[in-house]
């Protein structure tokens, strides 16, 4: 059994616990937490929650840590840091910060002889393993990344501030015209504005000025001003009722050409009902990797592009070849 | 530069030789032939092509052998042989045959200590990988493959051997309820008649009986008697002007389960235009991935399950992780 620690319960920690029970080599060994530890009840009966401070010995008796934090303040400072004690798995994407998050995880998991893996789930994770194989195999080619139509946390969040909305849930939507004519292998040059529309669901105080809201939404910078977005005011019990989840997916497609006039079109589409506990599958199935490549001596950091496939899976090399091959 | 030698130049030779075009860190070395050399022109300009009896000497200048040979007599016989002199690569695909022709060419290229990666294409080969990585992500689940629409060559082939068929080009089809139903996660049982149809497009002798041939073709079995099968008579005009290609695809699908209720999809679907030309650019991949796996000391029997999709790729780590993670 590989032993796995959990660092921190929101939505993603939650997904990964659920990860742990479908992998039956798996368990969960605590879960640990910046706040109180006696204000947290989890869903795995007969398992602890523990302080970070005890985490911070480095003693914990744990084959993997899953560090599930933001990637904007948590995971900088966390990875490395507990990558120096643990094998330590994170879904880190920032992708600007890749290069120098990447170094400070293998500076200190080499020096630690474990194995830290960064930026797993499924955008960066599997969509990057879906653009990485596609062009391996088509150097001679393009790739584009659909999201949605799924719930994007940072653009809610960032409506969720405006005065006046009690609540918002925003979802990414893929332009089908634009899906289209990639599919078809036509290579377009396509604007941020023509590859994605964005809709939000609000509910507004009462009396709150709707105009202004909806003037507040569709001028926000980077998050919706390159967008065509729209936005509808529903009620506290149709949000609960309709919009409760947090469903989400999208599309890697790449087209390349092998000769003059030979075009293949490669797309790899996820349709999730729960980001987080897809995510945190992803993490968990990293999770098994991690421990069973430090116990063959490997140390630093890696991402999922150095991981062979097999590492991944509970089976042997042939049961694998039998059944999946 | 990664030497690249190819035995053997049908269809998938000729896909290779294409695939090496693409790829700027590759050049074609020697194509091999059993035939008579001299009686064979390939596309690629001052490459020589020679004779098996110069690869047999174990001497000829290359990093990695491409055999492109048929699955049913040829490399069981040469992936062994030659994975004893040179880092291999095949694209084997007797599924039952596994297991043996994996351990033959284990044993002949571990005492060599070269590389040798078997079965590499797309079925097996980048299906594989999607049916693996979706396995470990979600243990919880279940595969569906679906082939086409495409040219199935050994069922042309078994089409031209009826008496009075002059030429056959024969399309597996998909059948459109059965891939919506498993694309909505429903996890039907599909018979092999509710997943695929057969359409045949035959060009008949002059005054053959057509009816006889239509149902020596729909009650072949094996290859069709367990299918709805179309069969369309058509001039040889007609054939060379709208079936000269060898487009195929399909699609992987994979859907499983994180906890009560909440389902994921998972889709790899591949659309090619030239089935060989699509094939032999997964085969260079794998052969550069041999070529550096082996300068780095392994040796011994692999397939995609085994090799971290970065050895696949031309780029560096840093590259890989700043424009595709």
């Amino acid at each position: 059994m590989i032993k796995v620690g959990i660092l921190g319960y929101g939505n993603l920690g939650r997904g990964v616990e659920a990860a742990i029970k479908k992998n039956s080599d798996m368990e969960l060994a605590a879960v640990y937490t910046r706040r109180d530890p006696a204000s947290l009840t989890i869903k795995t009966e007969g398992v602890p929650v523990k302080s970070t401070a005890d985490l911070d010995t480095g003693k914990e008796d744990i084959d993997v840590l899953v560090i599930c934090g933001g990637s904007a303040t948590d995971l900088p400072e966390m990875t490395p840091k507990y990558a120096a004690m643990y094998n330590v798995i994170d879904s880190f994407d920032t992708h600007a910060r890749v290069p120098e998050h990447f170094a400070n995880v293998d500076a200190a998991s080499k020096a630690a002889g474990k194995v830290g893996v960064i930026s797993c789930g499924w955008d960066p994770g599997m969509f990057s393993l879906s653009r990485v194989y596609a062009s391996a195999v088509l150097p001679d080619g393009q790739d584009y990344t659909f999201w949605g139509k799924g719930v994007s946390q940072g653009h809610s969040d960032a409506v969720r501030r405006i005065e006046g909305v009690l609540d918002c849930r925003q979802y990414t939507v893929p332009v089908p015209a634009a899906l289209d004519s990639v599919r078809n292998g036509e290579n377009p040059k396509l604007t941020t504005r023509q590859k994605h529309t964005r809709e939000c669901f609000v509910v507004a105080e009462e009396g709150a000025d709707l105009a202004r809201i909806e003037n507040e939404i569709k001028t926000m910078p980077n998050y919706f001003a390159d967008y065509d977005t729209t936005v509808n005011f529903i009620s506290a019990e149709e949000m609960k009722a309709n919009h409760s989840g947090l469903p989400h997916g999208g599309s890697v497609i790449y087209s390349g050409t092998t000769s003059q006039g030979t075009k293949h079109v490669i797309e790899y589409s996820l349709k999730l009902d729960s980001n987080p506990e897809f995510t945190g599958s992803v993490l968990i199935a990293c999770a098994r990797a991690a421990a069973r490549l430090n116990a063959e001596g490997k140390s630093g950091a890696m991402t999922l592009f150095d991981i062979a496939p097999a590492y991944l899976c509970r089976q042997t090399g042939e049961e694998l070849r039998a059944h999946l091959l």
